[in-house]
């Protein structure tokens, strides 16, 4: 028996997200099912973390227990010859016994898309948002300082959480813009449901002038969604990297 | 009533080419749909030709007559907000009135893309054909060397077409590699049925050493469609742009 760490990319768009779901269609059932046609074990593979239906990855990490001697090397041809071809196992490794896909996570980083143009770009359609006014990046970057470090996140996530413990530490926050398209990616210890879309939402509508820096700080400090910004669409989200 | 020219980009992928058929999405039935909906007149717009399911367009043209007070200028924004996202109107302009998108065209410009690597890039899915052995740019530049030019393409398109003059000329076979990124660019007077996939497949089978210069060479002089390459898939291939 051997743990195996699979780096996955996929883009979201035809799926219901990551978690396996009943009659939908998932990453993470499109995945175990590939390892059932392909190595012939039906298995439970542990992401690092779920992502929503839309929501893309560069780099999703999923671990699952292998009691077959089939060479860890070859494991990403064999899945990908299994897989729908917008699904990509990039590599596989053995890891120790109690390596934990999501719970050995240290940090991880999103990178959120946008397409800030005049008008839309058909390629773009489901991997970037499109925002059509044009942002200020300064204003963007002054209101990324105010988000930076360890505060309470409870204005900034989604109402539908399960969470209950709020606190969570972004590490960074860098915004880049090159022409018309606009990369915001954010690390951070972990996120709360929805966080990053809001995050960048918020980025978006102080940039717009539609919210001020002290709704924002209200936002953390009294926990208060409405002071925030908007959630951006899935489409532009992607998991970047996960860091053990 | 005045004629306009439409400039259209669209990502093919979810839809079952150019030409309106019926109970099929297309991309001239979504424009014209649009257009119902959006000014309220129907009509009938003309492509500068046909692409085929799943092909894509950078630079589509198509004309159409208008006899209501529209603003030319208003044109783009008015479609797009009825539009799909994937289809997209970067352009509108007035058009002498014996002007024919199709009918007046000089040359037209295809751009083919190939993702030339071991592991297949999950959002590349539907943009790219992906070739697996590495691909010699050298050969497929001589191969290109050889279909340049006025020629009876016979061999080198799809039997199911229905030209009856197989005479067509190419200006330009450019050939570039960025990486993995493997870009094939083919001008030329007007194309026959899969021409430019056919061209494409040609060359990458003989980069891939499965036919020789000789069998290029006899499916031009001989018409014989088995001596030349693989009809190479439909997502990979963009209309770049139209020449009038």
């Amino acid at each position: 028996m051997k743990r195996i760490l699979l780096t996955i990319e996929y883009d979201g768009t035809n799926y219901s997200g990551w978690q396996k779901q009943p009659c939908q269609k998932t990453i993470q059932g499109e995945i175990e099912g590939a390892i059932f046609r392909a190595i012939g074990k039906e298995v439970e593979i542990f992401g690092s973390g779920r992502t929503d239906a839309g929501v893309h990855a560069l780099h999703q990490t999923a671990h699952f227990d292998l009691d077959l001697p089939v060479p860890t090397s070859k494991i990403p041809d064999i899945l990908n010859n299994a897989l729908p071809a917008d699904i990509v196992i990039k590599g596989a490794e053995e890891v120790v016994p109690d390596f934990h896909a999501r719970f050995s996570i240290k940090r991880k980083c999103y990178l959120y898309q946008i397409y800030n143009s005049q008008i839309k770009q058909a390629f773009l359609a489901n991997r970037m948002a499109w925002v059509r006014k044009l942002l200020d990046v300064k204003r963007m970057k002054e209101c990324a300082k105010i988000l930076i470090g360890e505060h309470d996140f409870r204005g900034l996530c989604s109402a539908n959480t399960c969470a209950t413990d709020f606190v969570r530490k972004i590490f960074a926050i860098n915004i880049k813009k090159d022409g018309e398209y606009l990369s915001v990616s954010v690390q951070g210890s972990g996120f709360l449901y929805n966080m990053v879309r809001i995050i960048v939402g918020t980025l978006v509508d102080y940039a717009l002038e539609k919210i001020t820096l002290n709704d924002v700080k209200d936002a953390l400090k009294n926990g208060d969604r409405s002071k925030a910004g908007q959630t951006m669409p899935a489409c532009g989200l992607y998991l970047q990297d996960t860091i053990y």
